[in-house]
């Protein structure tokens, strides 16, 4: 399994990966699951993957390949104009690559499905957020939406639901993943440390700032044993049921 | 959907289930999925089921059945000597009553798919829970494994991983609870309230207390809207990343 967020904030956009991948309990690895793509002062983009690795894998690497191609071999995933078409093009391109495996057509269900989260922004656009089905098609943030998950998303989603907030600093919502993170790791074994952060400021059309939080972060240590404490004492502060 | 969880604490032990059942999102309504049974002075043991409800009523039907049945239709719930062998008796008619609709037999993938918690006490023993499988089959509490959910467990399962303890009093396990059930309810449309509460003080032999609390309960009113703002200052105390 996975687990990955895309967050939209007043600030831009921030995205988070884990990086365990593997195919029963005595068979896995880690793998970078978030890509990013950029071209300085026009486009920035930050795609990650989640479920059957090969058909992941081979979606990027079609996509890669493509941006490097000479021109007769566009589309690119440097040259799609709007948000929504290099969304498109992800979706085209998720949808071939599960197809060739997958006889009956891409479906949710199917062994070699998979779910991608591309964010970003390019020129006059605002930052924005899709989530990809395996089907090809796909949705956006919007107000009341404006985070997406993919892979193992139930342990941390109360957190995110209770504390997101669309003016959080950068620092503050990669706490906060962090936290939604740690109650994953916590509860799943599929999802595992290192985590990839992608943060991209709006209207900066750099490519995004790229962190790797390994397991002995000090920070993220300090965020994982004292998240506990802090529930504890948060349940506290709550009145218990009289009986 | 559903979600349960029973919970064994020094003091006894704790149960709580929820009570929406749906077939599809226009198809719900309320039904309970907690059942109790007591030879005062002897014995006292709850039930909270999971899963597929024409499954589950029979199953709580063929049990009620045989515990008013006269001697020679034992065993019954009422009579079976240990818990281990009233867990056995519920495995065997879950068994029973899967078996029915299902000609391939009982699993977990089957759309007549159940799963059952039982607790109590009886005579001699310790008080402890089962969590019995559609296949008839159960697994124990332990110092390890304290708590058992089933139903739609993942979101609630953070808050219960970091602040079990053992040494609960029942006012505040009924509180963590709460919180847990809250966050499965803000999350999922197929797990409503109200909620079930069984509460089992240990060497009692008597009825479990019961209690139903409504979605307008001003404890669960003031532990659903607080739990959102303990959580901000939870985080608040937490360091943020340093970018």
């Amino acid at each position: 399994m996975t687990y990955c967020v895309g967050m939209r904030l007043k600030q831009g956009l921030v995205f988070m990966s884990d990086t365990r991948t593997n195919a029963g309990v005595d068979n896995f690895a880690s793998t970078r699951k978030m890509f990013t793509y950029a071209v300085p002062g026009e486009r920035s983009i930050t795609i990650m993957t989640a479920g059957n690795l090969a058909t992941t894998q081979a979606m990027i690497s079609l996509l890669d390949e493509r941006t490097q191609a000479t021109d007769d071999r566009a589309p690119s995933i440097l040259s799609q104009p709007p948000m929504f078409q290099v969304a498109r093009l992800v979706g085209a391109t998720l949808r071939e690559v599960i197809s060739y495996s997958s006889p009956d057509g891409p479906s949710s269900a199917d062994t070699f499905s998979a779910s991608v989260i591309v964010g970003g922004q390019i020129g006059e656009g605002q930052p924005t957020i899709f989530m990809v089905y395996p089907e090809g098609n796909f949705i956006e943030v919007s107000v009341d939406t404006p985070f997406f998950q993919i892979g193992e998303t139930k342990y941390g989603k109360p957190i995110l639901v209770r504390a997101y907030q669309d003016d959080l600093a950068f620092e503050d919502a990669v706490k906060l993943l962090l936290v939604s993170f740690n109650s994953t790791v916590k509860s799943n074994l599929s999802v595992g440390l290192p985590f990839d952060v992608s943060i991209y400021p709006k209207d900066s059309f750099q490519s995004p700032k790229i962190i790797r939080i390994e397991f002995d972060d000090p920070i993220y240590q300090s965020i994982a044993s004292g998240w506990g404490e802090a529930l504890k004492n948060a349940l506290e502060q709550l009145p218990a049921y009289p009986l």
